[in-house]
């Protein structure tokens, strides 16, 4: 086989954190701002974004879901009231102390010493204590519930080291908060938030995930139970894409989320929240990615196929354009994914191999080139970004007729997405081991020289507070996180890993972002 | 005429001011969530907001203009750089100066002493200048432009006197920022989104605006030029609903957006700006309600229409909701205003009367009830939001057969999105008045005991500095203000009424919000 000339400058498996870097700029999605630990979403990043949001935002109304928006600041004592909840957040958050600058003499601006706030106000890193405190006011009796609110915000973290898309002091998400009259129905709404990402993450992200429950250490601050998708990225990592928690009542008691039940007594309210963020689009990076840059799955490609004219910059350019424009059209009124086809001309001048090679590296699904010779022929040079190399060591053109073009561009489409989908799930179970029995095979899976190593399924017996802590400790030398009890797993049979007693139940143990 | 009984209990007659906070309320839109000048906005509101984003940002990636996202937090210097721009904005606004927060040793949380910011970070009040600097990393030759730009964000303006929609200390908005070669080309861009912001208004919200220019004393800060468009509210008042910039080349001068031009000098790139924001829905409230609540324009309803079953809790029901879900869908399956028609069947408990008035009042443009008698005479009882109140008093429902409905509901809704746009329009330019020749006469338009005095046109001179600050000093006083220059306005042909000095064109004068 011919040595391929690929398009970024470092591979995948020489350094995978600098290829993913070199993915985000080479793809032009996202860049440093310069303001610490904040990114700049570019247009194709973030037409992925908004991609994302559309489809799940159908899902979200589709479950009865309602948006709504909620304050940006959150005054500090709300943060107070619920302890666990403070304990795990209250650290590393922007605080905004004062309402006014002024000049400091010096040519510079200085915060107005007497526009100093009586209580400083933090910028959200999540909102339940703020809906919570909406919650109190709109719940009185069980007939208000559930209540089952979504909010698409921006949210701050303070990050000591960031990362693009994957941990960044700002990021985008959507928050789902509901509140219900029984725990049943509270877990019910948990566990249908979960399938709902994991449905998603799975048909449009072509995304492979392990829907399970976090151990109590992993849980999130004051959650009852936390409940995950996982991904294995290329380098065998896992990524944890998306969350949804049991909260119990104890939110409700700090915000004081109270109804009449029909029995005419006082009840907490039982409340959830799940979140999905900006972070799925760097496991959509690192689980789709190439040699060549990014591989956009086309449920989410903000173009699914981009139009490509050779044009000479003479009068010929014209009657091309015209045959580009009459193949646009054609393509557009076609459907894929039960959309209507996203396809893009690009007439910009240049040449079109250049162009060609900037939309592999943004990962367009669809390449397809016009030149005279096509006209000539009515057919189009078409290229799949999935299959982009022949035996040859060339780009795999294909030349259909452009009438047949039209016709099997929607299957091309769906065949692409299932593609990934099926790659990434093979890659996945090929990197998973199962059936590994004491923490000595445990350890030498992850310390022998392997480049990936993959995920490990053990059996363990479950063990809380200090036991559990002494766990999470003897995994943290080997660099190793537990990821979850997958909803899906065989029952246990055996010994704890850990412990020695008797296995409860299965979870996954990785290397993890 | 019968009395009426209304839905709300204050009239627009009585109390302008504190109808439309009834209205936000009656209508479940919003409501102050305890944390200073910043609202929650409820599902019903954020769901006509929803509505809005959609159809601008249709219209904004129709243009070409891309959408991006970039960080809330600005450094203090970026505010620094452009002289004009930190006169208006460096004032009032949110300042974040630690990251980290610390126990107190009283039960609560301070601001951690040993985690303070070397540089304070303001809250975006508006994005110029972090764009700018991302512009100047993007433009290098001018085959980059132009650079078109669209964010949608929140934005924190520190208000000390807040209203609902209107002015609060954080808002919703979309700014779009774009650079240009040249200030032709600027300008056109600058014009471009003030002609979409002006259709948008007219044909998506109903909202009749007047296109103009801002006259110098109103500029954005650091602007060449403004331009906005101006509402009339049922008071009389004056809304700026939106406005577009063009900001010369001075915010290209302070971020360092440089370009190689044709000739291969280098050049500063001419700027502009654009937005609107969730004010846009207190001017649709202050337009379309009326003494029963809120009468949303269809094009941005979240349901356009919804059927009221007239449940009995009986066995008799679910004929009935089978009876409706059929209604329901022949319903969705037709199209008006371009769109799949949004229907709801609300089957919630309850009495129907009492959820048709809570729909009232929320405005849905059409409700239909179903009860048992329609259902035998295969007909329904649809009342048109619009046109309430029979000349009995009464509920003016009408009883066209089910299968009719399907058919003309689509027209129906056209027609009332044309009816709410022509009674707006009819209304303000009954409330125009024109050719007033003096101070003195504009003086006592307003003086007059009129309860909503509308807008008055005047001839002028265009003064500008220290003359200008006098005339608008005189305004003032009179609780006055300039609102735009029209561009559609007839030639100036007289006296200015302010200098007494040749008339050079034509400007509005309200009073607004």
């Amino acid at each position: 086989m011919s040595a391929i000339r690929h398009a970024l400058t470092i591979k995948r498996e020489d350094d995978f954190a600098q290829w993913y870097q070199e993915v985000i700029s080479a793809a032009d999605m996202a860049e440093e701002s310069g303001v610490r630990g904040c990114m700049v979403i570019k247009p194709w990043g973030y037409g992925i974004w908004e991609r994302m949001q559309r489809l799940l935002d159908d899902r979200i109304k589709a479950a009865g879901v309602q948006n709504a928006y909620f304050p940006l600041f959150i005054p500090l004592g709300n943060f107070v009231r619920e302890a666990a909840h403070v304990e795990g957040f209250a650290k590393e958050m922007a605080v905004v102390t004062h309402h006014r600058l002024i000049a400091d003499g010096k040519g510079g601006l200085i915060p107005d010493p007497e526009a100093k706030l009586e209580e400083p106000l933090v910028v959200r890193p999540t909102s339940e204590t703020i809906i919570g405190d909406a919650m109190s006011r709109w719940v009185q009796s069980w007939r208000d519930l559930p209540l089952l609110l979504n909010q698409w915000a921006n949210v701050v973290r303070w990050e000591m080291r960031t990362r693009m898309f994957l941990r960044t002091s700002e990021f985008l998400w959507q928050e789902g908060h509901t509140a219900h009259e029984s725990r049943e129905d509270a877990k019910r709404e948990t566990m249908r938030a979960l399938e709902m990402y994991r449905d998603f993450a799975e048909q449009q992200l072509a995304l492979p995930v392990i829907a399970g429950e976090k151990p109590e250490n992993e849980r999130f601050p004051g959650a009852v139970e936390t409940w995950s998708i996982e991904a294995m990225m290329q380098d065998g990592k896992a990524l944890q894409a998306g969350t949804s928690h049991y909260l119990g009542t104890s939110f409700a008691d700090a915000a004081n989320i109270r109804f009449q039940d029909r029995e005419g007594g006082q009840q907490l309210a039982h409340t959830t929240s799940w979140g999905v963020s900006t972070r799925m689009i760097g496991g959509v990076i690192m689980t789709h990615g190439d040699d060549d840059g990014l591989r956009v799955p086309p449920a989410i490609a903000p173009f699914q196929v981009v139009i490509l004219p050779m044009l000479r910059e003479n009068e010929g350019d014209q009657a091309l354009l015209d045959y580009c424009d009459a193949l646009r059209a054609s393509i557009a009124a076609q459907s894929a994914l039960d959309e209507k086809i996203r396809v893009l001309l690009d007439s910009r001048p240049g040449k079109a191999a250049a162009k060609r090679w900037d939309w592999v590296r943004k990962g367009a699904p669809v390449i397809i080139e016009v030149g005279p010779r096509d006209m000539d022929g009515e057919t189009v040079s078409l290229l799949r970004r999935d299959a982009l190399w022949g035996a040859d060591g060339k780009p795999a053109f294909q030349t259909p007729s452009r009438d047949a073009v039209g016709a099997a561009i929607g299957g091309l489409l769906e065949d692409i997405q299932q593609g990934l989908l099926t790659e990434a799930t093979d890659r996945r179970e090929a990197n998973i081991v199962r059936d590994v029995e004491s923490f000595e095979a445990l350890a030498a899976y992850f310390s022998e020289d392997r480049k990936f190593p993959g995920w490990v399924e053990v059996q363990w017996s479950r063990p809380t507070g200090e036991a559990l802590d002494k766990v999470v400790e003897r995994l943290k030398a080997l660099k190793l996180t537990f990821r979850n009890v997958p909803l899906d797993a065989a029952p246990a049979n055996g010994k704890c890993v850990f412990t020695g007693e008797s296995a409860v139940e299965r979870i996954y143990v990785a290397r993890s972002y």
